[in-house]
C-alpha cells in the first residue's frame, strides 16, 4: 500500500514534488490539483488526472498527504491552514517573520482535523535550519554563520525583472571566497551584508533601453541590492537561454565554536549543499516529510510540526531496525 | 531546576561530558562515579563529589541522567543495561556491529524501569549517522562517502603501542585529497580503502630497539595497516608531548545523488567537522542527548533510543517558539 500524495500547483516546485516522488518506491502520485484551468496543465507523470483545486473538498479518501507548492506570499498563508482541516500537508513556507503566525493557524485547523501539518520544509528553511539547530545545542557557546550560492535567487530575479526596459534577468547570489575562507579557519570574523555575499545579474534589454539606467536601478535597489556588490551584464536573448536556463542554488551553514575548561578547543561545525536543481531538491525534502507527515499521523500524531519536532526516522523508507543496522 | 548529571567513568570522554555540562545552564553535574577508588580521583569542577560507582544503587534520587563513558569493548554491554534500570542513561557505543544486541538489551532494561537509554551518541556514530541518515532520505538514488581525518584514531595508536619495542605512539588518519575532491565533484567514483586514507604514524621507540622490524610490523598489521599507504616516523619524547598531545579529529559524510525525470541534475549534500577535541566534541554530543533523554522521560516516553529516534528540539534548552522564531 503505497501513500498517496496528492500536489497542489504545478510551478516549478510542484514538478520537483513529482520528480521525487517518482524516486520513492513508498510512494505514488495520486493527483495534480490547479487553480487554473486542469485542461491546460499537462503532467509529466503517465496517467495521473490533473483536477481543479475544488476537486479537494471531496477527496479525502483518496489521498493521504496533500503537497502545497504555492508561493508563501499570499497562497500558502491561506492554502495551507484551509487543506489541514482536511488532508495531512506539507509546504515550503519560508517568509522567516511569518513562521510563528502561520504555526498557530495550521496547528488550529491540523489538531482539529486530527491531521499532521508540516511547515517550512525544504533547505532554508529546512534542511539548513536543522543543521543550525543541531550544532547550536551541541556547541552552545560559539557563533553562526549562513552563506547562500552560489545559485539563482528567484526573488532577486523577478526583481530586476520588474525594471523598466528589462526584458528577461536572472540573479545569482555569491558568497565571498575570503569571508568563507575567514569562517571556516575558526578565526569568528564579524561579518557585514557586504562583505559576505556579492550579487551578479544577468540581463536582457529590450530595444532601446538605457543600459546606464538599468544598472543603476538595479545597483541602489533598497533592501535587493543597494547594500552588496553587484555586477550587471547585458546579454542577448539567446545567451540567456543558453547560460542561464538553470535554478542551481546551494550555501553552507557553519558554527565555530568553543569547548573545554578554559574554552582553549576550537570546534567547526559546516553543513553544505550544491544543487543542479533548487526545486527538484525542495521537493526531494519536501517528499520525505510527506512520508514522516503520513507515518506520525498514522501513529496518532495531529497538529503542526516543522523539521525541528519530527524524529529522523520517520522520514525514511526503512524500518529503525534496518537503519540501525546499516546507517548509524 | 538544573538537569542533574551524574558521569561514570572519568577519563577523557568523562572529563569532555563535565566541560560539556559547564557550558549548558541548565544543567549541573551532580557527581561522577568511579570503579577506582574514588580518593583517587580529583574532579574539575569545584564542589562536585566523586563516588564509588557502588553508590549507584541508592542515588535514583539525586541523578536525572546518568552519562556512562566506558568504553565499548567490555564496559557498555553491561553497564548501559544494568544502570538503564535505574536511571535515564546515554552512552557512546560506537562498536557498530554490534548496535542492534546493544539496543535490545538496553530497551528492555529501560522499558522495564519506565526509563530513557539513548545508544551511540557522539559524531561517528551520532552527528554522522544522522547526516547520513537525511541525506539518504531525501536523495534515494545516490552514494554515500564518509571521510575520517585529520585526527588521531585512539585504537589505531593502541594497536602501535602494543609492538615490542614501541615506547608511545600516535596515530592520524588522513583523507586523500584527491578522493575527496572527486567526491565533492559529484564524480562519484569508486574507492578502495587504499584510495580513501592513508595513516601517518608517530613512533617513540624504546632505546635499542630495532626500527626497521617496528616500522614493518605497523605496515604490515593486518585490519589497522595493511590495507592502506602508511607512513611512519620515529621521534622524541619530547617531540611527542610537545607536538602529539591533543586529540583532534573530524571529518566528513558526503552523499551525492541526482533527481529530475531524466536524472539529469546532480546534488551534493556534505556535513564536515573540524574538531580540537574528540572527547570534548562527543561529550558535547552527549551533553545535549542527555537533555533529550530528560524531557522524552519526562514526557512519559521509555525505552532505548538512538538519534534517529530523537526530535531535535529535545536537544536544545530553548522552547518550541523560540527555536522556531530564531532557528528556522
Amino acid at each position: 500500500m503505497k501513500i498517496r500524495i496528492g500536489i497542489l500547483g504545478y510551478g516549478n516546485l510542484g514538478k520537483g514534488v513529482e520528480s521525487a516522488v517518482a524516486q520513492n518506491p513508498d510512494m505514488e502520485l495520486a493527483a495534480v490539483f490547479t487553480r487554473r484551468d486542469p485542461g491546460s496543465v499537462q503532467v509529466r507523470t503517465q496517467g495521473v488526472r490533473v483536477l481543479s483545486a475544488d476537486a479537494l473538498k471531496e477527496m479525502k479518501d483518496q489521498i493521504d498527504v496533500l503537497v502545497i507548492c504555492g508561493g508563501s506570499a499570499t497562497d500558502l498563508p491561506v492554502q495551507t491552514p484551509e487543506y489541514a482541516a482536511l488532508y495531512n500537508v506539507v509546504d515550503s513556507f519560508d517568509t522567516h517573520a511569518r513562521i510563528p503566525e502561520h504555526f498557530a493557524k495550521v496547528d488550529a485547523a491540523a489538531k482539529a482535523a486530527g491531521r499532521i501539518g508540516i511547515i517550512s520544509c525544504g533547505w532554508d528553511p529546512g534542511m539548513f535550519s536543522l543543521n543550525r539547530l543541531y550544532a547550536n545545542c551541541i556547541l552552545p557557546e560559539g557563533t553562526d554563520y549562513t552563506f547562500w550560492g552560489k545559485g539563482v535567487s528567484q526573488g532577486h530575479s523577478d526583481a530586476v525583472r520588474r525594471i523598466e526596459g528589462v526584458k528577461d534577468a536572472r540573479q545569482y547570489t555569491i558568497p565571498v571566497p575570503e569571508a568563507l575562507e575567514a569562517v571556516r579557519s575558526g578565526k569568528n570574523p564579524e561579518l557585514t551584508t557586504r562583505q559576505k555575499h556579492t550579487r551578479e545579474c544577468f540581463v536582457v534589454a529590450k530595444e532601446g533601453a538605457d543600459l546606464a539606467r538599468i544598472e543603476n536601478e538595479i545597483k541602489t535597489m533598497p533592501n535587493y541590492f543597494a547594500d552588496y556588490d553587484t555586477t550587471v551584464h547585458f546579454i542577448t536573448e539567446e545567451e540567456m537561454k543558453r547560460d542561464h536556463s538553470g535554478l542551481p542554488h546551494g550555501g553552507c551553514v557553519i558554527r565555530t565554536g568553543v569547548t573545554g575548561p578554559e574554552k582553549e578547543h576550537k570546534h567547526v561545525i559546516e553543513y553544505s549543499l550544491k544543487l543542479d536543481s533548487n526545486p527538484e531538491f525542495t521537493g526531494s525534502v519536501i517528499a520525505a516529510c510527506a512520508r514522516a507527515a503520513y507515518r506520525m499521523n498514522q501513529e496518532g500524531m495531529s497538529g503542526c510540526k516543522t523539521m525541528f519536532d519530527i524524529a529522523p526516522a520517520y522520514l525514511s523508507p526503512k524500518s529503525a531496525e534496518e537503519l540501525r543496522a546499516h546507517l548509524l
